[in-house]
């Protein structure tokens, strides 16, 4: 199953991708379960899919809603960086035996369809194209083993970075924090779809043409490592994101460097998954 | 007036003090505005104080209840670290023109009066004393002239750290964010009583000695400068947090270094403020 999060005519929702139309969860469950974050902590995917194979649930057209992010309002973003050997390459730096995390707001977010802002503090700005993972039941001190019954979904995140301000100090917070820079979409695709450690396929396009592509089975930490890495010091909750990581191929390492400007369109394809896309403009 | 928020016999509520009783400011307004986040957002700290003041408010005693972090659940955390220069020096790095910044979630934080935790994953916790802004007014790219009528408040913050985890990697994220090790508290003093600019001094003190001592007239990025800085990269919204940096003297950097252990009292002691007092415990 597809869920997403969208807007119709002034009204935010959440609901279910069926072919051209989407089953408005949001208005059959009402405010008991107001969002998709709820959706996920009341732990009734499952109950939603029999909902949205019914014939009687209501939909709207999705040609006629405006996408939001997948989860608009997560309690936390969790980013890993250098986590493809590529990407350690291109940046000079050396692989850590601990994961490298920082962290997004969810005001740096922008939905599948809606455009990536290019501030007019900085004419830097990067791609990188991720898979997200969306935290379905939560908990801390979460083994390996356990980690894959903790997923609720993977959607594709593009974790937009203004590449000057990122390395002006030794933390990277500002770079990766711009107003709507982090594409996250177009759905999440429940992790029932994906076996768990199925090897996904990660490509970056900009204008069509390719600037990244990696697999998933190349991650330096495992997906089961980065749940278990992280919610051994913070709990981890329903709606939480992690943002895995990054492959090799960034325009700030090209050369000469590519930077995304204005009417540039940027793809993150992930073959599970589907492929989020977003536009460039200035604000 | 000084804010906090609190827990009563299993309710979570906000209110001001007055004493040894807290004048219930969620019981008035009830769940139109359910927390004291809601209460800044709704610009109503002013009429919380003619309330206040009336002989008929509802109150409980101080003594009564279970004080919570002054604003549980912040939308964003925003800390400013290598801010003054002794502690800039003893850390062995450089001033960068821009403030370095990093983010905490709001499972790291903790009341005046609990216990800090020390997890098993770590010998290595320290204190950082320091003084966290409660932003008022939201914006973006607020204007260093303009940015102290955005402050709701002040309150005291221990930037509680596991120096091992914070240093594994290039970025600071996992050392700053364990569950239950940042102080915020004892309450938020309103913007009224602290006029803008007004120098104040800060104390650390561990088990009585004293450890850290500044004013915040040597701050390296001012409070303006501060708000005017974040809110270029992301909007700004009201019970958003600013922890505005420690000064030299952490436990890190000592010869021997001084690791918090499980009965220590740490206390930060803001004059305009107050003292947020916290014991350490084991998990």
């Amino acid at each position: 199953m597809k869920l997403i999060s969208f807007d119709y005519r002034g009204t935010a929702s959440y609901g279910a991708v069926k072919g051209d139309r989407i089953i408005d969860l949001g208005a059959h469950f009402g405010s008991a379960i107001p969002d998709l974050k709820a959706l996920i902590a009341a732990d009734r995917i499952f109950e939603a899919a029999g909902i949205a194979d019914a014939e009687s649930a209501p939909s709207v057209p999705l040609a006629a809603v405006t996408l939001l992010p997948v989860i608009p309002n997560p309690g936390k973003i969790v980013c890993v960086g250098l986590n493809y050997a590529d990407h350690v390459q291109e940046t000079g730096r050396t692989v850590t035996e601990s994961p490298t995390l920082f962290l997004r707001v969810a005001e740096s977010q922008v939905a599948h369809g809606d455009d990536i802002v290019l501030p007019p503090e900085s004419g830097r700005l990067d791609y990188e194209g991720e898979i997200a993972i969306v935290i379905g039941k939560g908990g801390r001190r979460i083994s390996e083993d356990d980690a894959w019954s903790h997923i609720a979904g993977y959607a594709c995140y593009n974790d937009g970075s203004l590449r000057d301000w990122q390395t002006a100090t030794p933390q990277w917070t500002a770079g990766k924090n711009f107003w709507r820079t982090g594409g996250f979409g177009p759905w999440m695709v429940t992790a029932d779809e994906i076996a768990a450690g199925q090897v996904m396929t990660l490509i970056t396009r900009l204008n069509g043409v390719e600037m990244q592509r990696t697999t998933t089975d190349r991650l330096i930490h495992s997906i089961p490592r980065q749940i278990a890495f992280i919610s051994t010091f913070t709990p981890l909750s329903p709606g939480d994101v992690i943002v895995t990581g990054t492959p090799g191929g960034v325009g700030a390492k090209r050369q000469p460097p590519v930077w995304m400007k204005p009417g540039d369109v940027v793809e993150v394809d992930v073959d599970a998954i589907g492929v989020l896309r977003n536009g460039i403009r200035t604000e």
